[in-house]
C-alpha cells in the first residue's frame, strides 16, 4: 500500500473524539492567532489590489473575508484570507520545517465555513488534519526541499487545504486520493517572491487550489494516485532525497501541532532572536540609537541566507533583513507592526543603524539563537548572547498573550466584535455554526 | 541587466511588423490546430466535470469557451479551454522541449478576447510572444527540467499566458516585471498526472493562473523581479543547470514557432514513429491482429521512461502506452480519436496485442524513430526502422492536412460554421474583432 493510499485511510478513519485535549487547545491557539493576523492584515494594500485585480470576476458573494465588508465567491474568499493571515509574518511557525501551517489550511476552511453550514467541531477537525498533513509532508521534504527555494507553507499548505475541504464534503476514498492528486500537481510557490507582495498570495492561491482540488475530485476528476510517493509525484520532482515515513509514522500519536509556535513579532522568525535581544540591550543599557557606533552579530548561516538585505526601502523587505532587526531593537525598543512599515525602513536613523551593522553566519549558532556585540560611540562595547527568542516552544506564548495579540490586531473591529471574538475562538468546538464566529470578524463600524 | 529584466524589455519592444511573414503563417496554423482540438476535447467528460464542480462559483458569464454554449467567466473559461485543447494529447508539440506550447496560452487568450475587443493581429502577435516565451524557458531547463518530472506545459506554459495577457493589457516595465514574478510563483505541473484527466488541468489552470498574474501585477501586487535568474528563481528552485542565455540570445531573429509540429495521433508525441510504422507494416503485409504472434520495438529510452504501461483500462491512458501504439497500428490500422476511447483500450483483440508486444529502450535509437519486428503466426518475420513519423519537422503536416483535421474534430459545430471558423484562422490577422471567430466556434444547434 502505498504512502498515498494509507494517508487517505488515515484521514478518512480519523474521529474527533480521539483526538487529545491538549491538541485541541492547541488547534484553538492556532485559530486565535490566525483569525488576529486576519484582521490585523485586512487592510493591507495587497488586499485592496486584489480585490480591484480580481474582484470584477468574482462569482456570487456567499462567503465572507476575515475582517473585511465586502463579500465575494469562496475561491477569491480564499485568496484573500491568505493575504491577510500571511502578509505581515505574523502567523505561527513550525520551527522544524519553517511551514505556516495555519495560513492555507485557515484561509480555505474560513472560505468554505461563511457560505455553507460547518459546525466548530468539524471545522477544528478539519484544521487539525490538514494542519497534520501539511507539517508531515513537510517533514518528508525538509530540510532540502527549503533550502532548494520552496515556500513550503503554500506549496505544501495546498495539502492541507486540500484535505480539510475534502473532510468537510465528505469525501471518500477514491475522491480524496484524487484531491490529493489535483492537489499535488498545484504545488506552487518560491522563495524569489520574499520581501514582496506575491509571498502572500502563496497561502491564498494555495487555499483555492487545494479548495477547487476538492471540489473536482467530488464531482469526478481523476488524478494521478501516486501524488506523494510516485517516480514522477510531487516529492521525486522536487527533492533528490525525501522520507516517505516520515508522512505515515505514528499518525495519531504524535501531532504536528504540538510543535507550533506563535510569533511576538511580525517578521521572519529567523530573525526574532535578533529583534529579542536587542530589545533587551536597549532596556538593560539604557541606549539610544545616535549613541550606537557599530554591531556584530553571529547569527546561523541560514538567517544571512534568508535575510541578508540591508539597503531597502519597503516594509515587507524589512520582515526579511536581520540588519533591520537589529535597528528596531536597538533603536525603538520595539517589533511590533508599526515597525515593519514603509515609514519604518525608510527613518533615517533606523537606515543608519542597519548600516553599522555586520552578520557573521557562523555554523556553530543555532537558528533560534544569536550574538550580538554593541560597540557604543562613547568607547564601551556591550553585548549578550540569547538562545531560544520569546515565542518559541521553549518560551511559548501564553494564552492570554494571543489574546492581546488578537486585541492589538483587531482595529478594524468594535471592541464587543473584538471580546465576541476572542470569546468563540476558545470556545470553538462547541459553535452549532461557524457563521457566529465569522460574522464578529466582519467590520460593521465602531 | 538580468535575464527578466532583457526578456520584459524585448517582450515590450516586440512589434507585429517585424516579425517574419513565415512566423506569422506558423502562428495562423498553431492557432487553427489549437482551436480544432478544443472543438475536439469540448464534450469530453473533464469538461462537464469541471462545470458542475467550478460551475457554481463563475462570476458574470463575460466569456465563451471554445466548443460550448455555456458562458462563464474568464479564469474558469481559461480552464475549460485548457481541458479542451489539451485532454486528447492532439495539440501542437515542440519536440526540442516536448512543451505543448500553445495549449496554455491560447487558452488564457481566448477566454480574454471573448470577453474584451481585440484585434486578429493583436491576438497573434500576443500568441506569438507567449509562445516565443514559454518554449525559450524551457530551452533553458531542458532536459533535467522535464526528465524531473515537471509538465513544462502548464508549468513553463504559465509564463507565456502571463506574458500574453500582459500585452493585451498593455502593461509597462514594472507590471510586466510583476507579472513573471506572479506567473513563476504559481508554476506548477507533475508528471504523476499522466494517464488521468488532471493532466489537462495543468494548461487551463496555468493560463488562469498567467491570466491573474497580468491583472494583479496591472493594479500593482508587487513580486520578486528576479523570477528566472535569481538564486530563488524558477529556475534554480526546480533544476540543478540550466542556461539563461537561450532565453534571450537571438530574440527577434529565431522563432520558436518554427520548430513546432503538429501531430496526427491525439497521443503522446514520442508513440508516433510506433503507430506510423505499425500502420505501414499492416499495410505493406496485409495483416489481421490474429495473425500476429509477437511484436519487439526498439525505442529510445525516454520512450520506455514515459510510456511503459501495458495493463491499462482507460482510454487517456493509452496515449502514454508503446503497447497500445502497436496494438492501434497493427490491429486497427489507424490512430484517431477513437483509437484512444476506453472501448478501445478494453477491446480483447487490442489488449492481446499489448501482452505480446514487447519494447526495449536503445540509447542508440532516436525519439523520432523506432524499429518494429513483428513475427507472424506463420512464422515468418517482417518488420521495418522508420526514422521520422508524419508530423514531425521533416514530414510536417500541410496547411490541407491541417484543415482537414479541424474538420474531423468540429462535430460540434455546424459544416457552415466549420468552414467560418476554418477561413477565420487562415485570415486571423485582418480580424477587426476576434469575437467574429469565436462566435463560429460556440455550437447553435446544426
Amino acid at each position: 500500500m502505498g504512502v498515498t493510499a494509507q494517508l487517505v485511510d488515515n484521514i478518512l478513519a480519523s474521529r474527533f473524539e480521539s483526538i487529545p485535549a491538549d491538541v485541541v487547545h492547541e488547534a484553538k491557539r492556532a485559530v486565535l492567532n490566525i483569525v488576529g493576523c486576519a484582521l490585523g492584515g485586512a487592510d493591507h494594500p495587497s488586499m485592496d489590489i486584489t480585490i480591484a485585480a480580481l474582484g470584477p470576476y468574482s462569482g456570487p458573494p456567499s462567503a465572507s473575508v476575515l475582517g473585511r465588508s465586502e463579500r465575494f465567491d469562496p475561491f477569491l474568499t480564499s485568496i484573500l484570507n491568505g493575504f491577510s493571515t500571511h502578509i505581515h509574518d505574523y502567523d505561527d511557525t513550525l520551527p522544524k520545517n519553517y511551514i505556516h501551517a495555519s495560513t492555507t489550511v485557515a484561509s480555505a476552511i474560513f472560505a468554505y465555513a461563511s457560505a455553507s453550514r460547518v459546525s466548530g467541531r468539524d471545522f477544528l477537525h478539519a484544521f487539525i488534519l490538514g494542519f497534520e498533513v501539511t507539517s508531515r509532508i513537510g517533514n518528508a521534504a525538509y530540510p532540502q526541499y527549503y533550502e532548494a527555494g520552496w515556500h513550503s507553507t503554500g506549496s505544501l499548505g495546498v495539502f492541507g487545504a486540500a484535505v480539510a475541504i475534502g473532510k468537510l464534503l465528505g469525501l471518500n476514498d477514491e475522491q480524496m486520493t484524487d484531491t490529493l492528486g489535483i492537489a499535488a500537481t498545484q504545488s506552487s510557490g518560491i522563495r524569489d517572491m520574499f520581501g514582496s507582495m506575491a509571498k502572500a498570495l502563496h497561502p491564498g492561491r494555495s487555499a483555492q487550489s487545494g479548495y477547487m482540488a476538492a471540489l473536482l475530485a467530488q464531482k469526478g476528476l481523476t488524478a494521478g494516485h501516486t501524488a506523494l510517493e510516485g517516480p514522477r509525484g510531487i516529492l521525486a520532482v522536487t527533492v533528490d532525497s525525501f522520507d516517505l515515513g516520515k508522512i505515515v509514522n505514528g499518525w495519531g500519536a504524535t501531532f504536528e501541532l504540538r510543535d507550533n509556535t506563535y510569533k511576538p513579532f511580525p517578521s521572519g522568525i529567523v530573525i526574532h532572536p535578533t529583534i529579542d535581544a536587542c530589545i533587551q540591550l536597549r532596556e538593560k543599557y539604557r541606549m539610544t540609537a545616535d549613541q550606537i557606533a557599530g554591531v556584530e552579530l553571529r547569527v546561523a548561516p541560514l538567517v544571512k541566507d534568508l535575510c541578508n538585505k540591508r539597503d531597502i526601502s519597503v516594509g515587507l523587505e524589512g520582515k526579511f533583513s536581520i540588519y533591520h532587526a537589529v535597528a528596531i531593537g536597538l533603536g525603538r525598543g520595539k517589533g511590533g507592526l508599526p515597525e515593519f512599515t514603509d515609514e519604518a525602513v525608510n527613518d533615517p536613523a533606523l537606515k543608519r543603524l542597519r548600516e553599522v551593522t555586520d552578520a557573521v553566519g557562523d555554523p556553530t549558532v543555532n537558528e533560534d539563537a544569536v550574538t550580538v556585540k554593541v560597540r557604543l560611540s562613547d568607547g564601551r562595547t556591550v553585548g549578550m548572547t540569547l538562545e531560544g527568542s520569546l515565542g518559541n516552544l521553549k518560551r511559548p506564548l501564553s494564552d492570554s498573550q494571543l489574546s492581546a495579540k488578537f486585541r492589538d490586531q483587531a482595529g478594524v473591529l468594535t471592541p464587543a466584535q473584538t471580546d465576541a471574538a476572542i470569546a468563540a475562538c476558545w470556545d470553538i468546538e462547541r459553535l452549532d455554526d461557524m457563521s457566529s464566529l465569522i460574522a464578529q470578524c466582519v467590520p460593521h463600524g465602531k
